[in-house]
């Protein structure tokens, strides 16, 4: 079917003859024939893979070059259009935006002209490959102020910049896993998915436990579940910030609780897995803090959320000690990197170090104020219209009634998840926005709930009785 | 010792009293103090952690910005002379770049004004998330041009792209996992690191199989390491182009090994690291096709090698049946997302489109003809200026004989393995460049070696007494 050349076909790679010319390996006509299919996605089942739109549908398809395009320049004006129109929707889809934790307020017109360069930090950031077009001196300077806001000192840590928050995870539950080849991975069932995918990548026995109506981790289920396990070693995923209700483990019950079982402090690792509120907690007063002067193993924070980045990224520490575990049998990884992708992204890392320069740790500071105040406006006005509604104490996560209309959820880029639909407050999310959106989702929800026949629906299940104001509560 | 309040200490996290002021939870002082260090980076013993320079030596450290910065533009004027240097030595390391596998020779002016948005394609490509700044159209296009080049209908696979070729095997050979739980994964000593990464991460029995001198598979021990196995299902990491000498693994034979030992086709699972190559093969005569008219899983290849992008990424196409297996524990998951990473970098689909668009299948014709022609140039010269060196008939990787001068390997960003360094022809190395090195390395060598009494190493056992010019051969 393919116009390709099909190799010589007997599997023998004969080294060349001495006469050989090179050009002449190459086949005369590249272009393989377009693979037939019947309906463009049509093989794929509602449902099955395909939950939301198909992309195949909608996707811009690679065209190949004309002869003549060089000299017409048509297809360098068909590509600055689809640019300036897909411009066009980043624009609009980024003013309407506010389930998803990312900080979208960023000017780094500054790097612009780093995007010049093909920038890896390929393998471990303390160790200097021979490829020199890097970053590793931003990447460590962004490290060692995140190990300073741990509290962890410079020779007693490792870490690297990740690609997200998932690889954070991966990675902090994988050293646990070395450092306890038996143990037990414990997450409450509220925890991010990319810990029950870890575990099930690392074969690795998971127990989930229980959690309090907040979203924080239930203590009491959590000690249940310990006691008949205590013959084996605990690794444990505490969320700073669970995805869905922003709620806080309190890593000091969390190790009192592993303590008041019997762990000592060589049979447990705990994982922190701080996405959002990693770089929020800090700066605010009351929150169990996150430190390695506590016995914990590592933390993980995304660098697209709070600090706002172009692309996805995150920073993830650890303690040398355990790292040398992980990179203990360099025969058999045949190489001493101890990340989990082995090229990484080194343009990420200046993003943050100027984010980091430019802002410091007051910067943040102002931030986070301003994020839980709007949080609460949020919060306030939507109970005062009427809609059940809950703000966890160290959180910017407003949890709220889902809204009926899909187009209302789209349009305002919400996350839901059963009766529930929630609004990140992040510092690019203003008063006036929320007034907007305020606006919009009071007026629509009149018309939603005409009259008693149609009800809106009771959440005293996912947040409380307190904070549901359903008919019946 | 750090200024940071430290929780309340009790454990207990009450949800907020309604005349609750949210700038009071805020620390007054959130700076962290100072973490006290022995000297920098004086804990990291040599040898340990650290084989190359300690960056911890000349990392750029984030400082807090002072009070009167906004007013003064001090803090601004210092970044901005920063990043100029920066700029200065990426442009010098790009020039002299030999050693690693991308192609550096890219403008993507048109692509700037992107650097403006948080683009994210969290999860499934083909499965639109409410999170609207994503660039799925793109990278759906990309995928089914790869799809296209190696034969496979667009209903019947799946993909996504990649941080990087890590991934890329990570999931290939995870794929190969979840539809074989217990087989055995066979890979050629000279397979990629993270292939091995990948077999403790999963914790999969690895069977490494020798290699002839090109750096092929050897086949005949493949055999004999399937016969004593034939009760597993196999998982095989068939290389398209190795890491160090580029050698091209043949697939029709490793299928043809397979069929002899008796496994069916249902007892076996393919992953093609096609990390370099995977892109130049098709357009070489008498290259084993990669092809999923083949009975193979998955095929990876990165993104930032031959097609060339700022930062790391990769393209991961498998079977759509596979997929399902690999998501079909939704409950376990808490997701369908199959994919290794959550969040994922928008940028690198734009990027790839870009460059698929404007060269198209022609285009990269040209391009591998040209590293050919360049790569068996560089070899030819090497030989006549008495250096060992061998070129594998697939590749524009040339090895030879390692640099004595480790700041000409430095210099030159070659990457090296025993005796052995290598060069890889990409399209931005011209023969002006290779003349340049080739001079700097016959001038440098002979002060390496001015008398009998210092020998350069025999190559032999690396590359083959043919290719092995040293005193001996």
């Amino acid at each position: 079917m393919s116009l390709l050349s099909k190799g010589n076909g007997n599997g023998k790679l004969d080294m060349l003859p001495e006469d050989f010319d090179p050009p002449a390996v190459v086949a005369a006509e590249p272009l393989p024939a377009a693979v037939e299919s019947n309906g463009i996605g049509a093989g794929r089942k509602e449902g099955e893979m395909v939950l939301g739109r198909n992309v195949h549908t909608t996707c811009l398809s690679v065209t190949e070059p004309d002869e003549d395009d060089e000299s017409t320049g048509d297809k360098d004006a068909y590509m600055a259009g689809v640019l300036a129109r897909y411009r066009k929707t980043l624009v609009e889809r980024t003013k309407h935006h506010l389930g998803y934790p990312y900080n979208l307020d960023f000017d780094f017109g500054a790097l612009a002209q780093l995007q010049h360069f093909s920038i890896n930090n390929l393998g471990d950031p303390f160790i200097e490959s021979n490829y020199g077009v890097h970053s590793r001196q931003f990447e460590v300077g962004v490290l060692d102020w995140f190990a300073r806001l741990w509290e962890i000192e410079k020779h007693e840590y490792w870490g690297y910049i990740t690609n997200c928050g998932t690889e954070g995870n991966l990675h902090g539950i994988l050293v646990g896993r070395e450092v306890f080849p038996d143990g037990i991975l414990y997450a409450s069932r509220e925890s991010h998915y990319s810990v029950f995918k870890a575990a099930r990548m690392y074969r690795m026995e998971c127990v989930k436990v229980a959690t309090l109506v907040t979203g924080e981790i239930d203590c009491a289920d959590f000690k249940s579940k310990l006691i008949p396990n205590k013959d084996k070693p605990a690794i444990i995923n505490v969320n700073i910030g669970t995805t869905v209700k922003g709620a806080v483990d309190d890593l000091d019950l969390v190790i009192q609780t592993l303590e008041e079982c019997g762990y000592s402090h060589d049979q447990f690792y705990i994982h922190c897995d701080g996405a959002l509120f990693g770089l929020m907690m800090p700066f605010v007063k009351r929150a169990p803090k996150v430190s390695f002067k506590k016995p914990i193993g590592s933390v993980s924070v995304s660098g697209h959320k709070f600090v706002g980045c172009p692309m996805p990224c995150g920073v993830q520490i650890t303690r040398m000690e355990h790292v040398n575990v992980l990179s203990s049998n360099v025969e058999y990884l045949a190489s001493r990197d101890a990340t989990i992708m082995g090229s990484r992204n080194g343009h990420a890392p200046i993003f943050l170090w100027h984010t980091l320069n430019r802002k410091g740790y007051k910067g943040f500071q102002k931030e986070v104020q301003k994020c839980l105040r709007n949080a609460h406006y949020l919060k306030d006005r939507l109970r005062e219209a009427g809609i059940s509604a809950m703000l966890n104490e160290l959180s910017s996560t407003v949890v709220f009634e889902r809204p009926r209309d899909v187009e209302f959820v789209r349009q305002w880029q919400l996350a839901c998840e059963g009766n529930m639909a929630h609004v990140i407050v992040m510092p690019n999310v203003t008063i006036e926005k929320l007034d907007d959106f305020l606006n919009e989702l009071v007026e629509k929800r009149s018309t939603w709930y005409p009259n008693e026949k149609v009800l809106p629906p009771c959440l005293a299940a996912d947040i409380g009785r307190d904070n549901c104001v359903c008919a019946l509560h």
